[in-house]
């Protein structure tokens, strides 16, 4: 398996692995989040993703939304690459709703809040078995 | 030219053309700041482009981040799909840096400071600059 950054393994779990990127699940219950990390070494930016990388992880963030869009029951996706803390490229899709504790404002301005263990295991198998 | 939502044109300015995105600047000081909105009639989500002009997308996002990043020399961007309050399709590229007023959290979580007619004139005309 790809190596991901410790900061990614001590906040996210594992959901499934696609052609250019590994799909984890950011452990706060406030969002349905998760975290499209593109399995190539020192890639900090999308343009420093080869112009083929580029096209897969559009494809594979469309593939993403639509899975999110579908369990979550929602049109409203943000998509986000930050990158401020942690500098590995990795793409934010949160499935958003209009009674969620931040709307309609980012996600960024809440404290988040984490999952219990037997609701963070019905999740990832939840959107891992979207995923197939 | 294709017609944009008000919200846009009150808070933002034109700085060019691309294929498939206007590209304008979003009047905040604070952040080197543009956006790309996709020229296409309520599309309100990556997922809703078709497949030809999700890999136009993402070209102009790899063509955008590098114009952000030479011109305001910086590795940092955040480029993201929000869309809580304006649904039109549009993507947020912001060039970030270490010193900036809300380093390292989101640009979301602080207000936002207008330019000055004579700046605005300025960075519009050196982003434009910059595309061609």
């Amino acid at each position: 398996m790809h190596k991901v950054n410790i900061k990614f393994t001590k906040s996210s779990y594992f959901i499934t692995d696609l052609k250019l990127c590994a799909v984890r699940l950011i452990n706060n219950k406030k969002f349905p989040w998760i975290i499209l990390i593109p399995k190539r070494i020192k890639v900090t930016d999308i343009t420093e993703l080869k112009t083929q990388d580029q096209i897969l992880l559009i494809k594979e963030i469309v593939l993403a939304s639509k899975v999110m869009k579908k369990i979550f029951n929602t049109k409203k996706l943000n998509v986000e690459k930050i990158g401020n803390k942690v500098s590995q490229l990795h793409i934010h899709i949160i499935a958003r709703n209009s009674k969620d504790s931040s709307w309609p404002l980012s996600v960024w301005v809440v404290k988040g809040k984490t999952y219990s263990k037997s609701a963070l295991i019905k999740i990832t198998r939840e959107i891992r078995k979207a995923f197939k």
